[in-house]
């Protein structure tokens, strides 16, 4: 047993009379392993937030480019250390080394931190607004210290010190105190080492990156709600999400949470009739991906009643059955989707196959499917809507596409919808009058194409209506749009050209910087009048 | 006695059984207006919001041009109508016809909707942004039926049906339920007339524009978590604005608040030495602007312990005296007042001038100037932050410059703050170091003028940290920027050109649109590839 230290300003110390100590577990074997993390009381928070602001004040006179020099060592650093990152990431997480860990999630993680460098650098994402003629200017600006909360299922890419909210509240020159997930701790502390490394490395503040594994309810709602802190980015359950949500809210502090989704995927008879065979396997493929443990994880699959949607069925069964399940990420998983599956039995959801825990080593759950008709699905929205985290996913048959349109009026929001329509327009009918329903409910819409696989472009929306997340105007992945999230509008009327931010003066900072300026976005510098 | 109707669905009707009826009050006389408005109960909400929803999906076939046209037709009816809607804003809230509401805020609101107009027509509010590689693409997209509750203050360029809130949600493309301040229903009225009269002729949808008159609280509260809403405009009290965020935080609807501000002004030492006289009138004139009744209005004044402090005091205290006061917009007006004077006197404070509420016919209260030291102030910060909605400011005597920043770090969350110093520099080590501290604490930092005058530019932001508003991102002064309140981002990923937003495919549909593809600002049509 080895008692790990939490990082705060500067410096890898035990927690301060901490609440208790955990562990986290090896899905494989369910074994307990053998560092113990402190969950830590509000002393620890509290000493962290009082770091974190005297790094606010530091960093007004830091430029950008120290921070894009962070972001890049840091991504170099973590390269470095690739082997040890990726044996505790498949220790504490069960994911497979190849090609996930270390082919995958890896490079999009270090690539995460290196187009966050860009930005920052970069400039452009703080919108320069400059109205010459009044002397009023405007932009984002940093909005103080973040706290992040990191999910289970991304130990690298959506890791609380290391992933993309880290990366772009980071980028958009805020201190970072990291909360770990429970989950896997010690791959969260190897990137805790990494990350500070990278501020030393840089001269960064000390209270730049900070690191907690565990707290009370009762903490959390006050980390989240102290005058101190800018804003937080939680990514994880809809249960935790909303009880920090609530606390945040009544604090006036700004929180974006991305909780739960279930991506239901339309096919239409056109798409089924013209390839059912092929968008089976595509289908099975983005189900089972990372054992169905991902936010865009296809739940719900919504086609019409027919003989084309059986045999599609059944195949997509078949693979469902022939194809061996991975190990999951822990206790909570097996026990979750079992529940989620349950309620879904009891509110008319029939099992086609799977439904049952596996036995033996590693927490493990059968890949199940379930059908349920239309009129049920009509009727008991809410319950068949719920997310079952794992390689599951609920095949709602609607009797016609009037019923089809109907069902798609009960959803709740999502993170994305996508629908399958014939290549060559015979569903184009369909189309027109499902897209406007299925557009209002989700943040991504896609056409032939499963929702796995989240692109990190200045396109993408990984967000979408409440309750998949806090909030429909912002996104979590796509860099500059995901650090907006950790900004503030400040306006700048009248003040003194020596006085205002270098993205504000009449000179180009960067001479690249794109600025709107009277209508128009330029990169041009100001000619100065007078 | 006349019983006025709402408008719903394009029809001027009674409400449905309506819980009461209230009438608004001429401030010069105190005497009732004979023009009876209902209490609506949900029932007409209800109506209100499925017309709204309606409304949104005929929208989806409809161009912004004719939003645009919309806006400008209803700025020209506005004009047709300005006699009657100056009269009737004048008798309703005793401001002034000349020069404020005719020459001043007529010319405002018509101003907001015709840029409002160029926004919707120009479409690059939109931020549409372009991965051609990958094919994903987002925007920003209406956000569905918006409501907006007005203040008292403004009557036509922050009514609910005609101002800032209002232009801003319709061309980003939202219909809109105003739910009128009730201190000035009639003019909200005729506004609600000229602007259905203009949905009309551009041949928008009925639900476009609605008018409610007043709620109960439940109902108001159940209106912005309802789901069929989009999201809130609120520009009012704290306590109105607080209850309805917590209704609607708690259904994950977005809400757009402007509370409450004090507007702190620093007055650097070398800036008295050098201009006092001519700072003291710069400040009586927008302290007493629009009887101080301005979201702006400076209500804080921070300056150091010394003789030309004392002078400027006393010459600010003589303009206070010998300057005749103007009436206020009703009897919740004196009544604030006299609440908000009480409570800075209880903890602290001392009358220089003022105090009372005036006897006579209208509504009034004498200009009033309070002191404090700065000790006390810190001694009861919150207290001596209380709104007092008229021509009164508290005088904050600091010890020294120490002392400034420690009342610095103390104010909460305001729209504005500006800090008076020296034009050749004396003051500029104070500033360096007030600056940062009063940058975190609001929306809009001013050097050598007052808060008032919130100019209608792109650069603008009329908002700022809670408590001054409900989120430090978003303004609701200043086109296009305050647009995207009412908008969700939305991606397309491997969605069909021909069934892609005109915005999103690769023909720019204006000409003239700015996008984001790849990594740049560009006005140039996307060259299609394959």
């Amino acid at each position: 047993m080895s008692y790990q230290p939490v990082m705060i300003d500067g410096v890898w110390q035990q927690a301060y009379e901490p609440v208790d100590y955990f562990v986290a577990t090896n899905p494989y074997t369910r074994e307990s392993l053998s560092d113990c993390f402190p969950v830590s009381t509000f002393a620890d928070v509290d000493l962290a937030l009082k770091a974190a602001q005297k790094a606010v004040m530091e960093l007004r006179t830091i430029s950008p480019d120290v921070i894009a020099c962070f972001l890049e060592k840091y991504a170099e650093f973590i390269e470095e250390r690739a082997d040890e990152l990726v044996e505790s990431a498949h220790i504490e997480t069960g994911l497979p080394e190849e090609p996930r860990l270390r082919s995958v999630e890896l490079p999009r993680t270090t690539d995460q931190l290196r187009q966050a460098a860009h930005a920052a650098r970069d400039r452009s994402w703080c919108h320069a607004t400059i109205d010459t003629k009044m002397n009023i200017r405007s932009k984002y600006s940093s909005i103080g210290p973040v706290a992040i909360f990191g999910p289970n299922n991304f130990p690298f890419a959506f890791n609380s010190i290391a992933g993309g909210d880290f990366a772009s509240a980071i980028a958009a020159g805020n201190p970072v105190i990291a909360k770990a997930n429970t989950g896997h701790p010690r791959t969260t502390k190897i990137l805790g080492e990494a990350s500070f490394e990278a501020v030393k490395a840089v001269g960064l503040p000390d209270g730049m990156v900070q690191l907690l594994y565990r707290l009370k309810p009762k903490d959390g709602f006050k980390f989240v709600s102290h005058p101190m802190l800018g804003a937080t980015g939680f990514t994880g359950s809809k249960k935790a999400g909303l009880q920090l949500k609530e606390a945040a809210d009544k604090a006036g502090k700004p929180i974006y949470l991305e909780m739960s989704s279930i991506n239901p995927v339309f096919m239409l008879p056109g798409a089924l009739e013209e390839r059912y065979r092929e968008i089976c396997v595509e289908f099975f493929n983005s189900c089972s991906l990372g054992a169905g443990q991902f936010c865009t994880n296809p739940g719900l699959v919504i086609m019409i009643n027919g003989k084309t949607s059986e045999k599609f069925i059944d195949e997509v069964a078949a693979l469902f059955r022939e194809t061996p399940e991975e190990v999951l990420l822990g206790a909570e998983g097996t026990a979750g989707i079992d529940r989620a599956i349950h309620i879904m039995q009891q509110h008319g959801a029939e099992l086609i196959t799977g439904g049952k825990e596996l036995q033996g080593n590693g927490y493990s759950y059968e890949n199940t499917l379930l059908r349920v008709p239309g009129d049920m699905f009509i009727k008991n929205p809410h319950e068949l809507q719920t997310e079952a985290f794992g390689t599951v996913s609920l095949m709602v048959i609607a009797r016609d596409l009037d019923q089809m349109l109907s069902i798609t009026n009960k959803l709740e929001g999502n993170l994305t919808g996508c629908i399958y329509s014939h290549t060559q327009g015979e569903d184009d009918k369909f189309y027109n009058r499902l897209e406007p329903l299925l557009r209002a409910k989700v943040g991504r819409l896609l056409n032939d194409k499963m929702p796995t696989g989240v692109a990190v472009t200045p396109a993408m929306n990984h967000g979408g209506p409440y309750p998949a997340t806090g909030h429909p105007g912002f996104t979590s992945v796509g860099i500059p749009a995901s650090m907006l999230r950790f900004a503030v509008l400040q306006c700048y009327d009248n003040v003194r050209q020596h006085r205002l931010p270098p993205e504000l003066q009449n000179k180009n900072p960067t001479g690249k910087m794109w600025r709107f300026v009277a209508g128009k976005w330029t990169q041009a510098d100001i000619i100065h009048k007078g």
